[in-house]
């Protein structure tokens, strides 16, 4: 199964001539999921021909124009392309607000259901579960309500190796060995263990959208060990004070969490439009973390199982 | 003086894989006025290197998103950089709502002054004068609260002939031979011949810029006559039925205005995005009115004085 991640934009504030501002579809499966919406993503997305009618679900991490200012014009293309099928949409209070104006002035009436979540920034719980997933909030610190957003594969079933199963079992017995039990008869005796019939799981991937914020270590219990780690990393290490003023990051401080959470890939984005090469912002973070990459346009960062 | 004006996009509705919703640039002198303002506008005036920093007053024709999704982003990113001169912006009712509330959530307090003029789209009444310019709304007929724009340089001063001059003239005297006055003595006394000592005025030029609507034969006195008229053509002639329904025009209903209103050029834009050759669209208008031009991405129209 596909868990793959697009980056539609890495421009932090306003959009740069060849920098769009954040957006990304996380691939799980054939389920899109977009994760924030800046002005021009629903361009972005015929760009890289990824149509917008296989979008489940819209997480848009704060407030901040660049962050959703693509939404309302996407939520309309879907609507007057006669999507029927619902949209989840999660984000911080004042969304659900600011679009139902827009759709009232227009004369709007979405064509599908819109089921808005409205997302408390401030901690980490489970805004989305479905057979494969699950989707937690991580909290940021911003000027502004914000929040990051932690997608993991549920635990996946254990592969059963067919040639070692006795043939008595039943259905309702086999399912319970592939979510790893032994088999019992009715005395409590144990007539299968589970490791001489089944194989270890694929492993269930994860990925960490880290979004506008301070250095915030205390991040790390909610990153450890996922498999892609993105963090905004806005300045240089030269400009941390700004970075500390304005609530943003460093490409070395994100570095740093990704070293201390023991990740297996970061990506570094929401670039100020300071930087036309962005080679230096990848090297200081390269010389903490050495598995860094740029969440540059077009870029696609795939899991395996 | 420039009188110039600048496509910035083209597309109704969604933008399409090389259309732009709906924004055009007019410079008049060294003034740029913004005409409506679809998503990725900011980014369109960055392709054609145009400083948004020039543009000193902004006209959305209505709460479509196709016609102002673009707007709060370009405000952001004039707020972002630093903008200190003020702005007109002209708007229907819901307008100033929307971008209150985008801004209260985003904390922004703008870094310039905006000030808002809000429209009634049902009159044609002056919304906009200057030492060089009035500008005028056009009532529109669509589906939601719409209006077109007029903009009319003002009447120009009649050159002087010097060598034709007397010498006795006095400054005030002067001022009045060039609005095209005689000059009198004190008792009423014919001293000097305007048309002797004066020339034509070079021409006031004119642009009407008429925004969505159903065809409407009743813009004819406000179109006469103009330089240059922009009127959406949505469809073509065949799809006239869905163009009344919808609140739209074709491209054959454009021109009769046109050629009606005995404008000196057409322009027709707002294509539908089914129409990936804009070609019928230009030949069913020229074969009615043949001075019309198609009004996509990147052209530019001049008016000579």
């Amino acid at each position: 199964m596909d868990f793959e991640l697009r980056i539609l934009g890495s421009s932090s504030a306003t959009p740069s001539a060849n920098r769009h501002n954040t957006a990304q579809i996380l691939t799980i499966g054939n389920q899109y999921h977009l994760i924030d919406c800046g002005e021009g993503t629903q361009m972005q997305l015929m760009l890289y021909k990824i149509k917008h009618q296989r979008i489940s679900n819209i997480y848009i991490s704060h407030l901040h124009g660049d962050h959703y200012f693509g939404l309302a014009g996407l939520l309309s293309t879907m609507h007057l392309q006669g999507r029927q099928a619902p949209l989840h949409l999660f984000g911080p209070p004042g969304l659900s607000e600011i679009l139902s104006l827009q759709f009232k002035y227009s004369g709007t009436n979405l064509s599908f259901k819109l089921n808005f979540h409205e997302l408390d920034t401030t901690v980490h719980k489970k805004v989305f579960e479905d057979k494969q997933l699950t989707v937690h909030t991580i909290p940021m610190e911003h000027r502004i309500p914000c929040c990051g957003f932690l997608f993991r594969e549920k635990q996946k079933p254990r592969p059963l190796i067919k040639e070692n199963l006795p043939s008595f079992l039943t259905p309702p017995q086999l399912v319970r060995l592939k979510w790893g039990e032994d088999v019992y008869d009715g005395e409590g005796k144990l007539l299968v263990k589970n490791r001489e019939v089944t194989m270890d799981p694929k492993r269930s991937r994860s990925y960490a959208y880290c979004a506008d914020s301070r250095y915030k270590p205390d991040l790390l219990p909610y990153l450890n060990e996922v498999d892609l780690l993105y963090h905004e990393a806005t300045f240089a290490d030269d400009l941390r004070e700004r970075a500390e003023y304005t609530f943003h990051s460093t490409a070395r401080q994100a570095a740093e969490l990704a070293a201390n959470a023991q990740v297996r890939q970061l990506l570094i984005g929401h670039f100020s439009v300071r930087y036309k090469d962005l080679n230096p912002l990848l090297n200081e973070a390269r010389s903490v973390f050495p598995d860094t990459d740029l969440a540059t346009e077009g870029s696609i960062f795939s899991v395996v199982e």
